[in-house]
């Protein structure tokens, strides 16, 4: 079996390029992870998910544990094998979808009981029970229960969630089964408060866990507050292990927090666009429901080199837009999740070679000029 | 360019084994289309379609006069580049649709004039149009306008129904703009009565088109009913022309008719089948949908070469449709293609080394066994 290891080849200033190895493979970092909420990229089969350049996927635990179960899966041979993924997985806790989508919720230091969005059934998530769902489902990196505290949260609000998801995530330390090349990350909350974000890493650190997600962001605060709390959140951590934001983001949102010294990303974003019609390009995005794409011969991209840019006009897209044509969120679903695998791509070589700034100067640049003009 | 052609290159009884070339490439035939209604079979990209074995792919003249438009299409070079399908194409002529979707509908000597059930505008379709459509369009094998004259209906609602569809044939013949490698198909009607689908082909082989259309079957008469009018039929046509059984049918259908005479099928139901959670095996049909399939490990069907067999369990797929993941309608699709496919090399098979007798009684002995039993 292989150690659940990190390693750290290159920085460009706080930027990080390295590398991750789990019990089913390796990443390359900075990752972007095709996200697989229900087992499945939506719309996308596996073999065109790993085709836009993805290594690791994110699968949803609250979401398994309602459909099909934790114990299904791992009666029939763990989440890798159910959803043909072979590379290494990622489950969330389940903390964060309780919160939003389940009904009736109570949060105590226990932990959460609720309703099933589904079906209304009755279940309850303690740092205990998300480690054990963890366990069954076989997922490489694990993470810790934790309350996302909301924004805006007062001071002494967010002080207390913080403190509550910090002794959680002692209990999930406890629970989590360690096995060779399996790892556990810890959550950093605290909100927008540095001595609470600093009070949350110390405590995690203590804990030993292999990995760090920082929550608690994107949640309304705006990019320039984010970053204000990653600039001093990450120089607390310790170098030698990786550093997971979670739930984001743009394509922006992602290029700034790379270049602060963030390592992994998840975001339903490229996929959600790409079922409702958005595309993003390297001149920014668009919707390709736009009456002014219906004759437009040129592909969405004319650099990018994905399947669908290379088979499909911009015209033919929207023609299975507009006639709600499944073939719509699969082709485009692929193109954004290619372009974001290939501007993860792109940093991770500008961090080797060191033209990080340059990189990102370009990037800014093009996105600024919007979307081609229409023939 | 390469001419309209069909060789047939062996009998077994009054099956036939073929091949038809058209200036976008040849098709084996017994041969099965993919169907493409709106420039895209359903819930599948083209790749996956190929796989499954598809030569053909059958598009809809009502639904692309709509959306698009076929000036749009022809603009944008044609059907073949903007569905990025480089096989040969069938068109229909668009009369089955008019009369069963569209609203407001009125129809007289001179043609159809209708609304659109998207949005409501005026539209007119005549045998002159229906001709002008298919060539911008640039389909391979085009089809006369007809109406299909529905069931029941008397001899005498039958003969004025298929006397209009013969003169309408003419006029699709003035107008079809004969190019090397394209081939325009009359399509037979005269109800389930002898005497007039004896006129009907009659009126059709004067016209010395490249190829015969079955119409106005499976429209409600039952197999038996389908089998007596394909069994007094088919004698009657040029045995050096292709015969195309239009919307038919279930496997049995086709085996049927296979064994009749029929070299070529189009039908919706293993793709539609495939969105709705109905799979096909050789052991007959199955609802993924149904409990029984929750825990299952197992392939849809074990003897099944496709990429969902391979790759996937009932389990899987039964939770996909179970959320209502994209995934399912495009692996169930994908397998039921496969099936399709791989019964029509089954039959091409069997016919080539004169066993077709066996190869039947194989294939109803298998289908009466019903779905394998839940573990």
């Amino acid at each position: 079996m292989t150690a659940f290891n990190f390693e750290l080849f290159k920085t460009d200033g706080n930027a990080r390029r390295g590398r991750v190895t789990t019990a089913h493979g390796t990443f390359e970092t900075p990752n972007f992870m095709a996200t697989a909420t229900a087992a499945t990229v939506k719309a996308m089969n596996v073999d065109s998910v790993r085709a836009t350049g993805a290594e690791l996927a994110i699968c949803n635990t609250y979401h398994l544990m309602l459909r099909p179960t934790a114990e299904r899966v791992a009666d029939l041979g763990g989440l890798h094998k159910f959803m043909n993924w072979s590379g290494p997985i990622v489950t969330d806790s389940g903390g964060f979808q309780v919160m939003s989508l389940s009904k009736l919720r109570e949060l105590n230091e226990e932990g959460v009981t609720f309703r099933s969005h589904v079906d209304g059934s009755s279940h309850k998530l303690t740092p205990e029970r998300s480690m054990e769902i963890q366990n069954l489902l076989d997922s490489d990196i694990t993470m810790c229960l934790d309350e996302c505290t909301p924004h805006p949260a007062t001071h002494e609000q967010a002080a207390s969630s913080m403190q509550m998801s910090m002794r959680w995530a002692e209990r999930c330390r406890k629970a989590f089964v360690k096995r060779e090349g399996y790892g556990l990350f810890g959550i950093i909350q605290g909100g927008v408060y540095e001595d609470l974000r600093t009070e949350s890493v110390e405590k995690l650190s203590a804990l030993k866990l292999e990995g760090f997600g920082i929550g608690g962001l994107a949640v309304g605060e705006g990019q320039e507050e984010m970053f204000r709390v990653l600039d001093f959140t990450l120089p607390l951590l310790a170098p030698e292990k990786p550093r997971y934001l979670m739930g984001v983001g743009t394509p922006s949102d992602i290029v700034g927090a790379v270049m602060r010294g963030i390592d992994m990303f998840d975001c339903v974003m490229p996929t959600r666009a790409g079922r409702t019609g958005r595309g993003y390009t390297h001149r920014g995005t668009l919707n390709i429901r736009n009456a002014r794409h219906a004759d437009d011969p040129r592909p969405l991209d004319e650099r990018c080199t994905c399947q669908t840019c290379k088979d499909y006009s911009r015209a033919y897209l929207h023609h299975l837009f507009r006639t709600e044509e499944i073939l719509g969120a699969m082709l485009l679903t692929q193109h954004n999740l290619h372009v974001y695998q290939n501007l993860m791509k792109g940093l991770r070589d500008a961090i080797a070679g060191e033209t990080l700034e340059d990189f990102v100067k370009t990037f800014h640049e093009e996105q600024a000029l919007g979307d081609i003009t229409a023939l």
